[in-house]
């Protein structure tokens, strides 16, 4: 991916990845280009830090954070970084990822971080699209054609 | 307010107006300027399709819709507009909001919405400021400002 | 089906049609003559329009709409017509359905949908029978016939 | 009341006839007919199958049952009629109500209660309206003139 | 089963005969003598009054009521009878038995049924037995026997 | 009380007692002699112990434990005599006694506790009262004037 | 408080106080010298991090951390010590805390935190005093003490 | 184990094993020895008194409690020994091990288990030793090391 990445994607552990992939290759479909890290906010908290803190002079403009149970991922991003973080709960095993939904979506005061459904991998691309045309013409056009595509289909 | 509105705001009832004033009183703060319609998807469609539709030609950018129980309504302005919107699930006197939240946060594939805690009225404002952010350095600084304060409080 | 056509089956996607094959069994055993569409409330949202709006005056009295997570379609459906909604709630991967339900049933005050258990498909169709046999005595002959054959199983 | 009542409402405790006001006055000003008897399940089971078997044959059109907790009360009633039930679950002071709308919803195949919204009398009697108006055309108009208002309201 | 039956079960469906085997089968190992019906009290409403009004005046002593989803079978079985009911919750495939379990155990005041765990089969077998020892030694002293083996086990 | 009790309560803190006056007061009605203990399974465990050991042989026949939270005192008090456990699931001010309920019926295999409704108090009483009325003539008439009186109120 | 600090109590905001003052009460009454400082890990991440990562060296031997809603704190302090961390998950207005409960408890495999129950400040002290007493005699000895005390209440 | 035992494991059935070897592994791991018995609290309360009773004076720190469902193990050993306690909730396969957190999590003033993740044996490990870290300072080291590890991976 040669263009400056406008998404940056974390996820919490490589045991995400498979269910993140509906996410990359949205992305890629929609012609965003991002980059993608894995980093624990608990195993590796200074690497979670780092990333956040420097991803808005990175150019990145818009977070995906993807976490299950104790998900406390896009919380701990959006205490670092000015930019919108776009949270996808994970599903687990045991409570289906209710865990992670409230564990995401219940930010205090001050500090918001957005979630789309339980495993909304591919919701998290076309929101982080959405956030990019908001103000970005060529990107609200993809969204409105998506939409397009989808009202035929 | 002069400006031209960048933020929609709609509620599906006027009983939804006092949780969300926290919003209101929110965008107020950071500058942001916005209308607000209060419509139910439910016993007024046809308004809130229009409102929805024409939203991203009257300027909007960002939408925020608040709304309860079987809170339908951000999906259904998901469905007419390319526009990003932030749901804020209401409180609900019997089963605390969880049906608000489910209702808001479990959007299929295709149409997300992506929701703030809930009853998080003011967190919905801060994040339609981020959404505006992430690519208009003047709304960035608001919230580079707002958590500068935040760590100081 | 020669016969026109009473209840008007809607489901949100395609993926709940196994699901869903219980109810137009059902109605098939039942005799009651019925028409089927798929639409999604949120990405084909005209078409949801314009199938409910037209229902009744294309001669359909009862309409069960099935949907499963944040499943708006029967509320959308519900707000474009007065017939009664029979909402089947479909069972979701995650959390069981409960989302589905909760989704369906907490409809706010004027606009009822009226749910069947999760995955009730086949309840659904017993159901809008006995809708139709409150007031049509060869639909509750159908009835009283199909409890008859129960208590005698 | 000296029409012939079209609608049956059955509660299981004195104790929700305060709830169920919202019913009661809604099908007043909506000009359909009722009966009222207050008879629980487990109490007075006698008298219920006694009101439940002669329903239909009293003219009776549609049955409302309201109960809470374990809200077997519109699941007996539906055992003994073949007219269609809609079941209210009543909020509880300790579960919030998921306990009633529960034992209310998850009717097993072959004998459905549809269900509104926990609490939801008024809807209730609107949607036993549109049950009536299915086919009958006076009381489709009453639905069609209260959907104008609501979306005017 | 030459002996006078002491405990009778009865069960919603078919269905709910493979979990409650280790019902039979405890009962069996502990010398209780039984009686088992099928019946629903909502398909065949007619046979569970009639089973349930006589069971005293059979001999039996203590009932166990197995059912899932909207478990009213307990419910109704106590309402027809002064013994105590022993309900069985059974699993279920969408909510896991949390509806099986409050429908059966939230019953209002005046007509208890005691329940049991989720699928606890074995253990409504052996609180039959307790409550038949509560006063008959030979019963108790099969407890006692019981407890002895699986403190030893 | 000069009869020999048949009846023990026992409950795990003197903040219980006065949700469980409902059910003295109801083992009074029905004329069921009964004694009470305040002993907590975790802070008196010895008390407990020694309570529940020698209960069978004062000529108690059924148990009443009422517990909130982490209610264990029911399944401590199983694990030390055969007599039967009514459990009362005490109503809490955050989970509403969903964990209270959890905690008590949710026994596993060998060792149960019959629950009945959160807050059931008063029910527990009649449950009690069941069980004796299983084999003793004079405690089962007492439920069936019980029943005869609730029919008719 | 002249001695040196062994527990040290972080919470996520000056809201809390009062539910943790149990906490302090029992420390005192225990007399267990302790820290306590109010530190959002979303609004004030580098004040968390500072005072997390110091703790050890400071000479505190045991966090207990109460936060509410995605209660993240616990976790994030734990991301920088190596010393144990007690959660306390803080009663919230909607969910009653289930959401803090989850948010705390369900951490990932590698990072713990130890939860008390919701609202379990006055656990939490005692459970940090059983940590310190677990090698260190003076304490274990306090424990013992109250369990006496608990024992003849 | 040649080495003095200072962690005791104990879980309530032989069917928690396979999931508990995640901790006896990590313990081995960390060079932490332990004692590991199988003893319900229920069916063998004689044997989990003594064993809980003489844990300290066996030299054991800390415990580790695993149990399901209905999971008053840990509670019922907190109740005999001034250690601390680490609860294990177990999975189950009804209600996902909601049943267990909150059995073991919930507990009552004075006497505290303080729980990790449903199913978080590997975490209990690590907790118990962050515990005898809290004032050892080998057990100390091995939590840094082992964070060292998780950063670097």
């Amino acid at each position: 991916m040669a263009e400056q990445p406008v998404v940056g994607i974390i996820m919490g552990s490589k045991s995400d990845m498979p269910a993140m992939e509906a996410c990359t290759k949205e992305l890629e479909e929609l012609g965003v280009p991002y980059e993608l890290v894995i980093a624990s906010a608990h195993r590796a908290p200074a690497k979670v830090h780092e990333w956040a803190s420097s991803a808005a002079d990175r150019g990145i403009k818009v977070i995906i954070a993807a976490a299950g149970k104790a998900a406390h991922l896009g919380g701990v991003v959006a205490a670092y970084t000015p930019l919108p973080i776009v949270g996808v709960p994970m599903k687990t095993s045991d409570l289906g990822g209710v865990d992670s939904l409230l564990s995401m979506v219940q930010m205090p005061s001050g500090v918001p971080v957005a979630c789309v459904a339980i495993g909304g991998a591919k919701n998290a691309a076309i929101y982080a699209t959405q956030i990019l045309g908001a103000t970005m013409p060529e990107y609200r056009e993809k969204i409105v054609e998506l939409k397009r595509q989808m009202a035929e289909a």
